[in-house]
């Protein structure tokens, strides 16, 4: 053992690493379909939770399904927690999220060996957390897990979502023997978190770019989503007269080439629009659609660029409502202006970089992650790691393994410092 | 009983059709649901079979599920076979393929009557047939019974199609207990069709406006039915820079668009175009689309438009693969020029509504009908009655009785001088 943050474990995470990305994995890719309480989601969970108590944790799981791993080292103290999500999109590279998890594990076992040389240091103990549903792909919301355990979400309403098929995370989450009787931390329990960290794959390329190896996150981009409705008439999608119809689909295709075209009113960079998810109704070859429901968001690193591009969208609706004779509601919408992490946890990854010789900078991220939940709670550290041409959501999603290794020293250099207290002072 | 091939039977058939709509009812509207292969297809198929036996019929169907009912008045001869079909889009109006099935029942009746009576007259049987999955909206393709009748589309073929949910035609009719052994006409039987007829509502609205009580059909517009893929790469739709995005919805968009643009391109009333099936993967909120599947039709009166707009569309789809770094593939096509229906058939019509004293007008049908297959074989006539505002695949489709009254006394005539060998003199 060279040095208790140092390397000692790479090979065996290696390892760990190559045997977890077979869960789920899509035959003939290098990618994953892992998501949200399906069997290959169930299985890596119980994988994991043998890797886990092997090493001496306590593997317990709450009531919507998020799994912790607990490390008592000092007896009755609260937790410094880390980690990420396990579960994927539909087809996905197998790095986002479950890297997050594993080096959380791995860095949690180096900072259990350090503080255990170093019992005086130790302030806190150590939990590893499998976030459930970070991915909103099956069940909607994203961010499911960490949302009910920070109380932005009913448990209740989260638990009887819907998959497409009818199947509902309580159901989903009971077929893989993953829900848990209660909380597992606050309320009811003699558990609390003291701090927060993750480390997550940048879904991006600057840090490739630039030729950074640990992102020092320190804000999410502000951003404006949009649930539409799209309403119409159905007719004849051959025997009705053109200027007859009230096409939904038509209506919702303008949006999606609108979304695009906004793009092109600001500076390059400045905005990011997207439609992903987009259901018309009744889909049949010869009916002229009478509803579609979209999806559409707009992101943007500056709050004044997502309000002009609102305004923007907004003329676009009121225009294809008059010219398309469709009718535009918009079912729901979720803003929220650029989001900081906490400067000093910023700072603090920033001082752990600096002493193991790695090269880091500051970035924003574009995607929302768990973290982007638990940093309204508690002192956070949020970390990136660089993402090979920043392909993201993707079977070919890639980082290589020096940057995976460097990611789990680091973390684990941020958690032995949060263990002993850095953040927390009182 | 006033006149065989007039009005004693109009109270029975409005009683039959209230009884008949309610089979598929969508609550609190006028229309229905009821696909190809359901609960309710099925039941409504025995309730007529009850129907058709109670007057003397014998009840066939054959092993693509097209349900015939046989009434043999020159025993061994030929027959004139009558119908259309009973399945409907997901939420449709209760008149499109129903009234021509009943229609044609109670022109049985009425010609079967009359010729009764003039025993001398008749020289052909009649059947009634309820074609199996005209609409193609569970089961593709559309006329999928009348192909696979007239030898278009191979049994096998029909049979192995799946339904979205994975259920096969065979495995449908079956669970309806609709599947037959074998033919019912045609080789491996001692039947055969001698002519065809068939009666529908208009889908469209030209009938009502010009005051015409049947529309005697010469025609078929031409058409250039499209099946596209589109094919672009995941990625996060939030983090991924917009330079980098090839995204497949967007481009699906654009062709959505510029079907509706491309109208503009020549005269009013000359080219229809519609896309009523798009399909977006993995249609998640947070993944730009990989690949969507649509579906588009460009539809004219003329086969030159037809020919101008496909050229315009191409190179709608070369721009559209350039400019969003899309690849654009056609999966399937299928066109065909304005397609006549035979000249003696419409003149046939002509006669009968005259000696009725019915306002009639030739028109061309828009929409493809199970008589297009027909008419290909045997001698055929295709009617229609009007629609209200020519609303169609749409719950609030209206015919008023008194056109549904006036296209029974008018079918019935074709079908008795059908069945004394107008058409089919050899």
């Amino acid at each position: 053992m060279t040095d208790s943050l140092g390397a000692p474990n790479d090979a065996s995470f290696l390892a760990d690493w190559a045997t977890h990305s077979a869960f789920g994995a899509v035959p003939n890719t290098n990618g994953v379909d892992r998501q949200a309480g399906s069997a290959a989601d169930g299985a890596q969970r119980k994988w994991f939770e043998q890797l886990l108590t092997s090493r001496g944790f306590t593997v317990l799981r709450d009531e919507i399904g998020n799994q912790f791993g607990l490390l008592e080292l000092v007896p009755g103290a609260p937790y410094v927690l880390t980690g990420s999500h396990m579960d994927s999109q539909p087809t996905a590279g197998r790095f986002d999220g479950a890297y997050g998890v594993m080096a959380s594990a791995y860095a949690c076992f180096r900072a259990a060996d350090a503080l255990r040389a170093d019992p005086a240091a130790a302030r806190y103990n150590l939990a590893v957390v499998n976030w459930f549903n970070e991915e909103g792909s099956r069940f909607k919301p994203s961010m499911m897990g960490s949302s009910v355990f920070t109380g932005k979400l009913p448990l209740a309403t989260a638990l009887a979502t819907p998959d497409p098929q009818g199947a509902t995370v309580a159901e989903a989450l009971s077929a893989i023997d993953e829900l848990g009787a209660g909380p597992v931390f606050g309320s009811g329990t003699d558990r609390r978190v003291a701090s927060y960290a993750e480390i997550h794959v940048q879904q991006g390329r600057s840090m490739e770019e630039d030729g950074v190896t640990i992102g020092l996150v320190n804000a999410t981009w502000a951003a404006h989503k949009f649930e539409f409705r799209v309403s119409g008439e159905q007719a004849h999608s051959g025997a009705a007269l053109m200027a007859d119809r009230r096409d939904a689909l038509l209506g919702a295709a303008r949006l999606v080439v609108a979304a695009r075209e906004l793009v092109d009113e600001f500076e390059t960079g400045q905005l990011h629009t997207a439609c992903g998810e987009l259901n018309v109704y009744p889909n049949s070859p010869v009916v002229v659609a009478s509803e579609v429901q979209l999806l559409l968001d707009l992101r943007s690193p500056s709050s004044e660029v997502i309000r002009a591009a609102h305004a923007s969208l907004m003329a676009t609706v009121e225009r294809v409502q008059r010219e398309d004779r469709v009718t535009i509601e918009i079912v729901a919408e979720h803003a929220w202006d650029q989001n900081p992490y906490q400067e000093e946890g910023v700072e603090l990854a920033r001082a752990v970089a600096e002493e193991l010789g790695l090269t880091h900078d500051r970035v924003m991220t574009v995607a929302g992650h768990d973290s982007t939940n638990m940093k309204d709670q508690v002192p956070t550290v949020m970390l990136f790691v660089p993402s090979v041409a920043g392909v993201s959501h993707n079977l070919e999603e890639f980082t290589r393994d020096d940057d995976l290794l460097a990611g789990i020293a680091h973390l684990s250099g941020v958690v032995a410092q949060l263990a002993s207290g850095a953040l927390t002072a009182e």
